[in-house]
């Protein structure tokens, strides 16, 4: 079908052509299929493109064309473009071989990886491969194809000094929020950590969004290397530099499923170390009735990690911890910077729990980075902090990404849970706190989320403060109110 | 998050929310995600909707609102709504059960098929849906749960004649167009037939795609009814009627992924066949190795349809036919439909396989409702045919559908294939065949297309021609030439 092109002025990330829904009925398309463009210029060949229907506005033999169609095929208003069903992509295939059972070579893999950075593949077929990844499996070998595809088909950086580390915590636990400490613990030491963290999606807060509170966390990988020359660390977000772009669309899909396949998980997680340049890695497993992962699944995530580090020429530790209850007092963007600071500030004294498991972890890199020596990395942590040197690193890459420290505030409105008993604080559930801080408006609402007045085993008399909710809004702090009258996530016996 | 809102002067269809794409960024959400919206104004409650994402136009703190929202809310351009990440929807999890094994409820199925009309399942979800289906497989229950749920949350018609009849043929063979010609014979004879289409998707035309040729297809089911109610019969394309919305979408995700589960198969013919209140179907699976299915397969569907009917109270009759390669001699819309006029004109010779099949499959329908005798069915068809009382009939459908019989023109820039040696025709690959069509510009290019000179077993000379290709552009003659440089579709030997 020929259509007269009509400009569009704003690029959509991806070739676009917008059409009358009745043409798009016509030819059986809707919004988000992909259809075939050319032009009457055979030499310029075929482009894929995405449909886009709009109920007025264009006429029904006109299609409005985004700018990186426009500079591909060279169009102006009024000259006419060719569109027709888009065929099958060749991934398709490969993607229900892997659904049937049989494993992938890496030319295989690369072709999906490569198809999905280029648009190529649908939400729908994305969805299928990571159906496939769920329910048959990958070998050690199909994971390593894809943490080099992934890295194949995106960005590297290269740092020239050695020591360049990298950290990671698996999600799940409210309040969990070490890597700012540690960035700043470790960096200040020496270490180069170019750190790029992740938006909550099924959580309360995100690190990205934590960082957020005080300053940018948008940045080009051009501007992270600049940052890290300069600092040593960042703090930035992943998503918005491009790094690894066949990652965050295949999480973005997973998190709609819910389904997060293990190959994908560890691909994920190292592609990402590897892209930034990073040769020594601390992961940190938390476990628990309800972390994301028990002892026994922690376990053999642990091996698997090792495994593939050592096939991949990376320095790694993992470490399990344990996860019963959340960490710090803060659930949410501000209430958890919060605790952040006031353990990086010597002269307050913030959440223990958050301090020691901080230290830890620092002091495991420490050590496996030849920065102390065996045994002695907790104590060289736990001086940085108290000395304030790792405040003062902390705050010279909070400047670096264009912030400052400031006094935060919290959502206007509040109220406090109280407890309706007597007794012994003896359940604190990560998944239900988790969720009342999200009612309260969390993690979009920065000001927004939970603090817990109480941690397992405390001792509270009837009437005391177990938490209290913080919203940006009337109606949000209804939502969260409504929500926890029926709300169990801390029991009292 | 709150934001201002625009107001959005056109309605798509489902509640949108267009955002800036620096603000989706900043909330983690791209577009085509779902996110939940609600006002200061909490007794309306939450709505969930599609985000949308624009780069420029609107202000980071503004929202764009489909009318939708607009009349859910009360909303007034300057208000302000308060936007979050949606909660998983509970289908997902009823998904997940399946895709473990387990077996759904009419509960479950039918809370899948409402939040899939709704528009409260993404694309990946559905994709989710439909490989749990095909990987585990449905009990005929679950397949009667699945049609029982489609027809739930859909509209249905109701005829005062009891002699409503349908007729279906599995798709995959190129130029099978029977169905114009057999509801013609049958409404001549006074039978029911509100017969709906498709249009084609991965073939070169659809039965809507054909008929569009020369009449309207698109109408509603008041409409439909009044055409039925005045000639006895309809020939309209089915995706515009709304009448059962969760298949339209399940088939639209199935074709992106190739995948047409068995379950999912049955219950979107027999449902479709149920919403219009037939009562007598007769399904014809063409089977052969280029065609959907060999003859193991089309038995084993036979017996399948034969008892979801039988348990639903539905006649039916079965018949396989054999599919070595294309029936009659056009293969495109305009092509197809001109084979069907000539063999409908009493005063033409249409193809003699097109014609022979037609009057089988009418002899069928006319036996199964009493219309005709046992073995008096292919006389009774054939007569009708001949005596140019099934043409008038068409004729009659036609006008009704705001139509009428033209002559119709092919594609202004055409190319033969000539036979590179003598010889007899061996093959007739149905497959490639359809696939030459589609690269001369089929379904979209209505008047595009193959005319097939020649049919299996036919001797032919060296140079005689085999086939003809239309196009409607010189652009799209030449892709169908560079693909038919390699094309050994039709073979002599």
């Amino acid at each position: 079908m020929r259509l007269k092109v009509k400009l569009m002025k704003w690029s959509a990330g991806i070739p676009v052509v917008t059409l009358l829904e009745k043409t798009a009925d016509k030819i059986g398309v809707h919004s988000g299929d992909r259809i075939s463009v050319n032009t009457e210029n055979t030499s310029k060949g075929e482009m894929s493109a995405v449909v886009n229907t709009i109920g007025k506005y264009i006429r029904h033999d006109e299609a409005l064309a985004s700018s990186s169609l426009m500079k591909r095929f060279g169009l102006r208003a009024g000259q006419t473009i060719e569109i027709n069903l888009a065929e099958l992509s060749k991934s398709l295939f490969i993607i229900k071989k892997k659904l049937a059972g049989s494993a992938l070579n890496f030319k295989e893999i690369n072709q999906i990886i490569k198809d999905i950075v280029g648009n190529d593949l649908s939400e729908a077929e994305i969805a299928l491969f990571i159906s496939a990844m769920s329910s048959k499996g990958m070998t050690e070998k199909e994971t390593i194809f894809l943490i080099k595809a992934i890295l194949n088909n995106g960005e590297k950086l290269k740092f020239r000094e050695k020591l360049v580390v990298d950290k990671h915590s698996i999600g799940g636990i409210p309040g969990n929020r070490t890597t700012p400490i540690v960035i700043a613990i470790c960096t200040s030491l020496g270490l180069i950590m170019p750190k790029t963290s992740s938006r909550a999606i099924t959580s309360a807060a995100g690190t990205a969004d934590t960082i957020e509170t005080l300053a940018k966390v948008d940045f080009s990988m051009k501007q992270l290397k600049k940052i890290v020359d300069k600092t040593g660390g960042c703090l930035v977000w992943g998503g918005g530099l491009g790094m690894v772009p066949a990652d965050s669309k295949i999480i973005r899909i997973e998190k709609k499923l819910n389904i997060d396949p293990e190959a994908q998980l560890l691909a994920s997680i190292i592609s990402k170390k590897l892209a930034v340049g990073s040769k020594y890695i601390l992961i940190d497993i938390p476990y628990g009735k309800t972390a994301k992962v028990n002892y026994l699944k922690a376990k053999k995530l642990r091996r698997k990690f090792i495994s593939l580090a050592n096939k991949l020429g990376l320095h790694i530790q993992v470490v399990l911890t344990r996860a019963k209850e959340p960490i710090g007092n803060g659930i949410g963007p501000a209430l958890e910077m919060m605790d952040v600071l006031d353990v990086l500030d010597p002269n307050k004294s913030g959440p223990a729990d958050l301090s020691e498991k901080s230290i830890y972890l620092s002091g495991k890199i420490l050590e496996m980075t030849g920065k102390a020596k065996k045994g002695e990395g907790i104590n060289i942590a736990a001086e940085t902090l108290s000395s304030g040197k790792a405040f003062d690193k902390f705050k010279e890459i909070i400047k670096a990404q264009e912030g400052k420290i400031v006094q935060l505030e919290f959502g206007k409105f509040k109220k406090n849970i109280l407890s309706k008993r007597t007794g012994k604080v003896r359940l604190m559930d990560n998944k239900k706190i988790n969720a009342l801080a999200r009612n309260a408006g969390c993690p979009v609402d920065k000001m927004a989320g939970v603090y817990l007045h109480v941690h397992l085993g405390d001792r509270v008399k009837k009437g005391d403060k177990l938490a209290t909710v913080y919203a940006e809004s009337k109606s949000r702090l209804n939502m969260a109110i409504k929500f926890y009258r029926d709300f169990d996530g801390i029991k009292v016996r």
